[in-house]
């Protein structure tokens, strides 16, 4: 597979340039039955639709979404469906310039390495725009885990140096603050920070953090395909991440075995564990609590201050990047982090439908 | 794929449990023509053989590798490659009371929800011996790498609150040091910080670092095999890992662009970068200067203390687990993280054989 | 993956049913620097256009695709290639009548069984509008092959009890006649043949041959992906085909091994093979000499007598299909068994760059 | 994957050469809870052990199956089935010569093509010892398709030109007769026309056939991975097939419409058709009838006439060659065509277990 696809049995395949026609996304293996529509994808378009606060670019796209198969009659029919977004800011010219000149912190020099030129048109197959594939199909695989009791919940859980403070978690506030954090004194501060920065013709990055809730036991693939694994891969391929933490994550490199292990108990409802530092999984496989995982934001590449970088020609050279760029890409990734570790989780769903005999048995005798 | 199997080209298939018969792997895809033998790849699973020193668990085996197929005269055929390690310390009776309760922090609970029961003996299959496969396939991607040029070098960068000084990085020490950590100072004080948990039953995570130098820009595919996404699946596979950062990782959340932006500049001998936060990946392809990743393992879970859990009855109970365990799986974990970057690294490099038309048409045409 | 994509490095997937908005596919793998227009798609997708003759659908689409991504500046870019064609012609009343009932020969009934239920308009996913999306793709990789020096020839070699002459061999009959046979007798004769059968309101099969000529030895992976299964799952995988056969065929099983083997023999130009009952193909590899393969495809399944068969609601029943319908399928298909051996190939010409160490060794030393 | 992995989430990955230590296969992806010991397996193995009759080579391998993991307590886990079959009759003398030389109909030439050089001992990899591990793992396939109340049934239907009558079919005769005929009178013929050819040092090929009852509907994803494409590739793949049928296979490219469609009716066992022409596969699904494929064999290439051939000095030559051969390998290849059917068979229905929403919901929700 030439990196386009993800997935094994709920696989996704995206398409598309920041500046070229349409940006899109083509899932299989999506179960038939599932009602679908338009809107049921486009909720989840908007959260990372630009233009929504002064902290994200102000280059302005409608993102309608539109179905081109795979859907009959309100229904998925099991054959592949094809989501497409048409690209109608196309203001090229902001980006001629850059054609010439190879951006820091961006992937236009290893693009031209890789292939010998680029799509330099907004960064092209680079651009954060490539997300709108994963954000539709993962909208779709939202619906599916709903169905199955699950819920995804991502949010921003620091922006800079301004954390959330868990005392004060409100859900309502993801969706209603422009820093998509469940908290909004903690908001207010970093909404501060960003003006500070963008003052300064700078950018910053942050924490997002996602738990799951409702996921059966078992669910994951020894030893390679660990749920903790493919939610890694998940979450590391999306742009600007550059760590992933699962549970307590880094924390626990410094932590004792006695402090780190989560005792088991059993009660009327249940097995459970007294405590979550596992994140929800143990051995690569769910346990059946919350699974936790953090993303590690990078800022935001494109400054409005001068650089240091070198041309196409090979020559060193000063840059001032123009065009319209996020102070911060933290609040618009959120939803695709939320997306990419559902489409990991609903993968692996239907990976262990095959894990025992009796439940084939099951399947095709009853 | 049902998670046995890594890779989409040079592709390695582990098997086997702790108590089993042996542990083992297939490689498929490895190119014809590399001189390989036995020692080559024992000197991989020596360093991570059991017994090494006083930190490490007890259990005496001789972890003795041999090659069944794919090696023909000195020089392997380009058909799979089966390593195996015969499982020669099976003290099972160390473990049969295992059977009866779920330990915390392991799969036990996990691995009898998703199959309905488990091979308990000594972990089974989530056993760390798991790792053997994976080292011994290492081995010969590592070997593939060297003759491309690429060294790949992992280490302890700390145990517990025990932190290396780069400006005391001696290399030799990572292969003397039973923390494998490249500093002595800090590996005496990391070897008292061991002893003091020892005494206390109780055990240590810590954090393994992974250079990689003389990658040729361009590998990575994007947009989902990044090569920092293929990174991180391979890392968080491993059965301890609980994050896994790329360059500054987690610290990028709090910088600002103008802090994290890395300058390209160009002088005689080619192109680099002024700084390498991005740990020479930009937009999941290389960019020539060095890899940079770490992972977070926590603390064994095989604790001498009494702890809380369930049988598999269901009912709570206390437990002191028996048998041979780490204090600290760190040092042995050093050579597993760096053969599981040589994996996904060496992949990449296969897959971006097909990247451009002109190395295609050279290929077939001289 | 759920079955839509085709290939390991040059991945395609298709989308798109028969009277849903579009049909297309989504290409990725295909090299950077290949030089791509919708000119070079349409000439293959005019091919298997509908109406181009009274033996094919009276069905009229212009069949007219669009490139939407991965082509940047005339050029391929490394990034995934979606092609999409709209479907123009959808008289879906024509069809509203078969969502009540299961015609015989076709999808109806097992798709049902499969999803619950289907896009039964035209067929939906199982018509044969489906290939659309395959030729798009299969003309982009005959593109690549052609820069390789590898030619990519399908023809008509039978329709119904009539057969080509190899000694009245017309290559230009091929695009000419409207059987796409290479021989102008054999061909009046089949049509004769078919309007017979259209008066009967009945439909004829046939066989299509492909010839593939400038192969370069040592292509093929064994032991599953030999070259020779490779091209049966892809040209199996075309609706009507009913058999496949490599080089001699069937007619191997009646041969003794003085009869079949192939003599190989040197002379100044090299190594080449007296006969070539092989078809190219010796041990899943290509060995030099022309490729050959033969598919068998049914008469088309919707015809105008009364047939027998059973409505969604169980009952048994009498109908008469209405409609567009070919009388043969096998013209139409020509391209489409061309198409999917160049993908078959080029796949495995990709996967070929990592056989050996020293193709490896040069692609990144040089 | 490099080509020794068959299957998507029942996979099996097999390696060893002729004249290695071993040959084997690891299984990855088969369900916990299945009963499973050596003898299940070794039944099969002895279907295709050498030495049964004076048809089959001489040479004498016990051919004895180990399983070395994956197995708990008679019972499989859920992890890889690791199965090895040691090569016991290594008399490598005979086949020296053959290092210096590419036999004609053999893969000697297109091995040392493709890797530079190859293990000529006995054929190395592409000797047709290879198929034990097929057959091991098809073996294990094989029990859980009966659990599902699958079975699959092939035999010889032809050697060179003797076929067997249907109406004298005996299914005893299968695993009675030396030719594996389920017709003792054709078996007897078959005897007399090897004898003659033996006398003659020339070989016979043949046609397998394979029966498949008990399937449900519903087995197959379209569009590349129908059930008809995957079987046909599983077939193919096996060495000496030159051609794959499925139901009426080459004979349907002469029926018409009218002959070929299969009625459906409903009678109170439920919905069946009057003919199965289409060998129980439409659309590339399973309708719910009994599948039939055939394959095509060649006769063996090695025999003990002289041949003209070159030497690896690029020399043409005149050679006689020695060893141990089969006079028709047919025999011996049924259980190898069988159990490459189960396996594709069993690997689509894992694949259709997440078909529909409703069958996701209930193994869940239940």
């Amino acid at each position: 597979m030439a990196g386009s696809t993800f997935g094994r049995q709920f696989t996704i395949t995206t398409f598309g340039e920041s500046h070229g026609k349409t940006i899109g996304v083509v899932i299989d293996g999506c179960p038939a039955g599932l009602s679908l529509c338009e809107t049921d994808i486009q909720a989840y378009l908007d959260r990372r639709k630009p233009g929504a606060s002064r902290f994200s670019t102000q280059r302005r796209e409608p993102d309608e979404v539109e179905i081109l198969s795979g859907v009959f009659e309100g229904r998925t029919t099991g054959t592949p469906i094809c989501l497409m977004v048409p690209n109608t800011s196309q203001r090229s010219a902001d980006y001629d310039e850059i054609a010439s000149y190879y951006r820091p912190g961006h992937a236009d020099y290893t693009y031209d390495q890789k292939y010998g030129f680029r799509d330099y048109r907004g960064g092209g197959r680079s651009s954060g725009r490539e997300t709108i594939g994963r954000v539709a199909a993962g909208a779709v695989a939202a619906r599916i885990l709903k169905e199955l009791g699950i819920e995804v919940c991502a949010f921003t859980r620091s922006i800079g140096p301004v954390s959330i403070d868990d005392s004060r978690f409100d859900r309502q506030a993801i969706l209603q603050t422009p820093t998509c954090m469940p908290d909004w004194e903690a908001s207010r501060k970093a909404e501060e920070y960003l003006s500070d920065l963008m003052a300064q013709k700078d950018s910053a990055g942050g924490v997002i953090e996602c738990q799951i809730t409702g996921v059966p036991t078992g669910i994951g693939e020894p030893v390679f395909d660990k749920l903790d694994a493919r939610l890694a891969a998940a979450v590391m391929s999306i742009g600007a991440v550059k760590a992933v933490e699962i549970g307590d994550g880094t924390a626990v490199s410094k932590l004792t075995g006695s402090q780190n292990n989560d005792a088991f108990y059993a009660d009327e409802s249940g097995i459970h564990k007294k405590t979550n530092h596992a994140g929800g999984i143990l051995g690569g496989i769910s346990d059946g609590e919350p699974i936790v995982l953090r993303a590690h934001i990078k800022p935001t590449p494109s400054i409005f201050q001068k650089q240091e970088t070198i041309g196409r020609d090979g020559q060193n050279r000063v840059v001032t990047i123009k065009g319209r760029h996020d102070p911060v890409i933290v609040p618009r990734a959120v939803v695709v982090v939320e997306c990419m570790a559902s489409l990991a989780l609903l993968d692996l769903l239907m990976a262990n439908l095959s894990a025992r005999m009796d439940g084939i048995l099951k399947f095709y005798r009853d």
